[in-house]
């Protein structure tokens, strides 16, 4: 099975192989792998040793971006959030639900935020402290620029939270050219093509330490993940963590240097973009985004007008060619999506556009001449 | 290598294997699987269909626990926690970060807590409208039992949260006898064998209904967890799941269907520490607790007061005999601890006695006479 979603991502099987182990988690072998981990994601994220610390948490994206909004945030603090898609919603709604002030900036999911838009905003607003914004909208496939968005926060003299869970790896990226951020967050499902359980943050060591006491949550204080760390020596965990997907995310590790980081990820993912962005069109379908808008993370496509389609059956129709997309959409009018992300290459794609032809087939689902 | 350490377990090789495996959560073939674990679970735990409903979570033991104390107490409300032991200490600090008062009722942890204590603590404070006790304190190894403590909850008409992360599924319990209990909590990685990466609580849906806007954090607000099954159809996640330590759970929940369920696993593990503890002493070595206050899960046994003893080298000699155990300690006094826990027999309880023997002679550690 070909699983074309956006995370938890198809991975290669040495990765995955690394999952069928039991492992102590503060055991000394598997503390030179965990101190590893955290260097090299240091490095990826472009972080300075002695600047910035690699801060991982139990779980899922959620909830190392709720960690992220409550240790950087003070309590009935201010940020302003860029909502152009699903998960800038989810945003709104963890930073609300925590008890902070939420300044929604609404835009289409469409089209990347403008830095004329957030200069405006927080120009409008100087109790805001924060932008927090999704580097990738996995919601609709555009991505928010933090090289275009972060000088207007920097001017601005307010800091940026970057949710950068679907991006982080693959889209370009670097710590040292963005002082205005206080933290990137991901997890080990997506780009770096491990597999899920893990929360990571990437966060300035000054502002870390400036913002103790301010989660409101042991669990989801960053500030504490730090402390505990300095104390307990940084191979050792608070809590108990989902070992196995380091371990994979190890290996996931040793596979994206091989394939020479994130400029050849970039390079894939975006190649596999663009095979589908064009087949689809090819099948008589209709992207949702204009190519120029159409960041290489995920594929959205209108659902055919024909009433033969209908998507749990599309779906089933693809899952029985060897080839699993998500049955669900994010977007407010229907769609269905396509991973570009994980083990998966461009022929992959041409493959599942064969399939996709030979399920709309199957369906009798009439399309537009193809453009 | 034999892991004796309380979580994450030594657990069977099929268990492990279903990790090594790409899974898409929504997957209607993964729904069934999961729907499954939750029914099961919910028989495991005594809960009756309609009155009690599985809500999983992301993460880890802290993260299950704050979210029910979270759910089930308001913000500003006053809970009773017995605080006899480890992670007492840790569910008082998860409850006060997260806002809420916190009664604690100090004990040693080397016996329960008693009905009497509990009974006297409630009745000095009305306000306080919970308890929430550690039902295996995995610090020392001592069992807080519901049997004995929830009928004095009961009378004094107020609720229980049950921290039985390191219990669940071996030592007796079900919620059908415990009206009191609003919720009990464990993880995928202790005593049902699994892996780590999922939290569950098994709560009474009345009170999940009656505590929605608790929470203060999406993450962490179990109403939400279960208004979304309601909406979204029980198979369907809010967040992205540590997805193949789920597939691992239900193949361990196999198993243990396999050997017997509670009683059985209950009867094994009992062996097991039964076996320890009468062995360590065998060795020259002294139990930190009693029998008649031992529980099952894990034995907790003095360090040798000799200055040739130190526990890194004492586990490192282990290690190289094949054994695992906790290179860390916590209890007030230097203590060891091998957990009971797991796929693991009493013979495998005898070959690590024999192991500690070689490794005590290999460090120079003199003992005193064995009892
Ligand atoms: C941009 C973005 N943020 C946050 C999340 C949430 O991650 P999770 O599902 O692991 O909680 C996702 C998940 O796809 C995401 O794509
Ligand atoms: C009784 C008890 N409660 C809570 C926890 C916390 O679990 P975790 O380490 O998964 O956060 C543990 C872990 O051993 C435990 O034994």
């Amino acid at each position: 099975m070909l699983l074309l979603i956006p995370g938890p991502v198809q991975t290669r099987p040495e990765t995955r192989a690394a999952m069928a182990q039991d492992i102590a988690p503060w055991d000394l072998d598997f503390r030179a792998v965990y101190a590893a981990i955290r260097e090299r994601v240091r490095a990826i994220a472009g972080g300075r040793e002695g600047e910035h610390a690699t801060l991982p948490l139990q779980g899922c994206g959620h909830f190392i971006m709720e960690a992220a909004i409550r240790t950087f945030v003070p309590p009935g603090g201010k940020l302003l959030i860029p909502q152009n898609g699903a998960y800038a919603d989810r945003a709104v709604r963890l930073a609300g639900e925590a008890g902070r002030q939420v300044v929604a900036l609404p835009g289409p999911d469409t089209r990347p935020v403008t830095a004329e838009e957030i200069a405006a905003a927080l120009a409008a607003d100087p109790a805001i402290s924060h932008v927090a914004m999704i580097h990738n909208e996995t919601g609709s496939g555009i991505v928010n620029d933090p090289a275009v968005i972060g000088p207007a926060v920097r001017a601005a003299g307010r800091r940026l939270i970057l949710d950068s869970v679907s991006a982080f790896g693959a889209l370009p990226f670097s710590l040292a050219d963005h002082p205005e951020v206080d933290v990137v967050v991901f997890t080990s499902g997506k780009c770096l093509e491990g597999l899920p359980g893990i929360g990571f943050a990437v966060a300035r060591i000054d502002r870390v330490e400036a913002s103790a006491g301010n989660a409101g949550s042991w669990s989801f204080d960053l500030s504490d993940v730090y402390q505990h760390a300095l104390k307990a020596g940084w191979g050792s965990f608070r809590f108990t963590p989902a070992v196995q997907a380091l371990a994979a995310f190890n290996v996931a590790l040793d596979l994206y240097e091989q394939e020479g980081g994130q400029p050849a990820r970039h390079a894939r993912y975006r190649e596999n973009a663009r095979v589908f962005h064009e087949g689809v069109q090819a099948l008589g379908l209709t992207p949702y985004l204009e190519w120029r808008h159409q960041g290489p993370v995920i594929v959205t496509v209108h659902q055919p007008a024909d009433p033969n389609f209908a998507l749990q059956p599309f779906v089933d129709a693809l899952k029985r060619r060897g080839v699993l997309i998500s049955n669900f959409w994010n977007t407010k009018v229907p769609t269905f999506r396509v991973g570009c992300i994980g083990a998966v290459t461009p022929e992959d794609m041409r493959g599942a556009l064969a399939a996709m032809g030979e399920a709309l087939e199957e369906l009798g689902v009439r399309r537009r001449a193809p453009a």
